[in-house]
């Protein structure tokens, strides 16, 4: 095989989540809906992160097994194609554990503490000096996995750059290591919208702040969530002018709305003053309705069959397995470890 | 399966070594000679740990490929029965890995950290900032080899003691996840004999300090190191009485001469005066001679042929991975992480 002819190959994408807790809006904005659209073009493999999952969860694996199910429904309910893209687990491709072992030895310590998405999650979840050695190893892990499906294309957010960085020094200095390079590096694909605020108004949505809608959603939640979100505190009749930015209900128009045109109009009426919030919510709950409306039916369906999810997930791990599996043996044969 | 049914089982010891270098008479003395006796009461695995010897030659790893056949050699040549003994290889066994990604998980960097052998083993090998992730986490690696062949029995100097103490800590908070216990407790195999000092008379024998005798030592080498070796500085006529705490000669002439009494005699002569240091350097010599004679035949002829050699390895790892992969299954299981 020449040097580097996989990069005459297709792109592949790796993606994937920690099945802590069935997905929301903010998956569907921030992945889900790009997974859909990008698995035609791309070799996209979506790896359910268990063992990731247990980094912070050592106590309480039970939480992490329940999701792998949900998560599974989600995905289906969204779009996710089987047939088009792969749906595996993390801790049934032993490569993933194999290759991390072989790549912490040519990382330092003093490098993955410097890791700036480490040293934020460190202080997110509080940990200090019971930091579980797991938790340091995850940006590691992550390259692992990565270079494990020889993914060229990692979407992420921006907060995540620096993993993509540190994977690709771990590339370098492995493929260094071969007679010829094994590994591929990899990019980042940034999302083009920007991470959906929980219906709070907090900058995240998430689980833990209790701010989130699911993608089972029932009609009376969604009517309740944007009945009682945030619009702009000044705008107190009709007639006044008012502010846009900031204001959650233009956010969420602006990240669901299929009519870009209409939600500029929109936007403009209300700045010069003259829409009322009530009309503004009634179009966002309106389009929040219509969208999560077929995920919940057919998540619904999806989740009373969990044997059909789990057979599903075998069949792409058993795939998966394939792929990784002959990664860690070009990694092992190219650093001369013995392959029986 | 009735809790701790397993404890009823025949014992079962783990033991090995990083294929960094041959073997030598420090091995002998402080490893191959209680193998080779113990093989027969009790179930023995000795692993060849080329990723632990990967922990800190992750830029050299042809050095590691290329030993594993000569370690091999050594073993059979001292006299380890491979139809008593599973001789393995760890980087063949996936389990490995993965119960080393599972513990991480539930053992903290604090913890680690303070682990006294670990501490030694940095400051020794110069590490400080450049630590690599693998060396830190090669107690929790460790755990998961003795583990994962339900080792109760573990041969260790007692610098490693810290070792064993963390691995049954982690048996420990490991069994509590499960419903009930998988893991078993181990416990050290304190060597009777302290460890051979090097031919120079340094408190380690070591190839690095370049004051080893390996197994395939040559007549004439074992006779100029026995002829170079230290006796008592003030032993300067034969009429002279000697020491023999902390010379060279009688500490080897007790590690290695078969007859204790006639040791004893010497001693005693050495000590009240009239025993030259010649007559116990030939006393010695002769001893070495028949020690190493026979295993440097056999080595010579095993390492002629690596293809024996490998085979023989790859036949150890099959049955280590089916005992390996059993416990990873038993541990997923207690855990909840699905099992296809």
């Amino acid at each position: 095989m020449p040097k580097e002819s996989y990069m005459n190959s297709k792109s592949i994408i790796l993606t994937g989540d920690r099945p802590t807790g069935p997905l929301h809006l903010g998956h569907f904005v921030g992945s889900l809906r790009q997974r859909v659209a990008l698995q035609r073009d791309y070799q996209q493999f979506v790896l359910i992160a268990d063992l990731q999952g247990l980094t912070d969860n050592g106590s309480n694996p039970q939480k992490i097994r329940d999701n792998i199910p949900e998560v599974l429904a989600d995905y289906l309910a969204a779009g996710i194609d089987p047939s088009l893209t792969t749906l595996c687990l993390q801790s049934a491709l032993p490569a993933l554990a194999e290759l991390t072992a072989l790549y912490m030895n040519i990382v330092t310590v003093a490098r993955v503490e410097r890791n700036p998405t480490v040293k934020n999650e460190i202080i997110q979840k509080g940990f200090a000096r019971s930091l579980p050695v797991g938790f340091l190893v995850y940006p590691i892990s992550q390259a692992a996995d990565i270079t494990a499906f020889k993914a060229d294309r990692v979407p992420v957010g921006d907060d995540q750059l620096p993993m993509i960085e540190q994977t690709n020094e771990i590339v370098h200095k492995m493929n260094s290591l071969f007679p010829e390079p094994v590994l591929r590096h990899c990019k980042a694909m940034l999302s083009e919208t920007s991470r959906l605020p929980g219906i709070d108004g907090n900058a995240k949505m998430s689980k833990s702040l209790g701010n989130t809608l699911l993608l089972s959603a029932s009609e009376e939640t969604i009517h309740r969530a944007v009945g009682a979100m945030y619009t702009d505190a000044n705008h107190l009749k009709v007639t006044d002018p008012g502010q846009v930015t900031g204001n959650m209900v233009f956010t969420y128009l602006d990240a669901f709305h299929s009519d870009k045109a209409k939600v500029a109009e929109m936007k403009a009426h209300y700045q010069r003053g003259g829409l009322g919030d009530r009309t503004c919510k009634n179009e966002l709950e309106m389009c929040l309705q219509e969208l999560i409306a077929p995920m919940r039916e057919l998540r619904a369906t999806y989740i009373q069959d969990k044997g059909m999810l789990m057979a599903l997930l075998k069949k792409g791990s058993e795939r998966a397995h394939e792929v990784t599996q002959s990664t860690l043996q070009e990694v092992k044969r190219g650093l001369g470890v013995p392959v029986f």
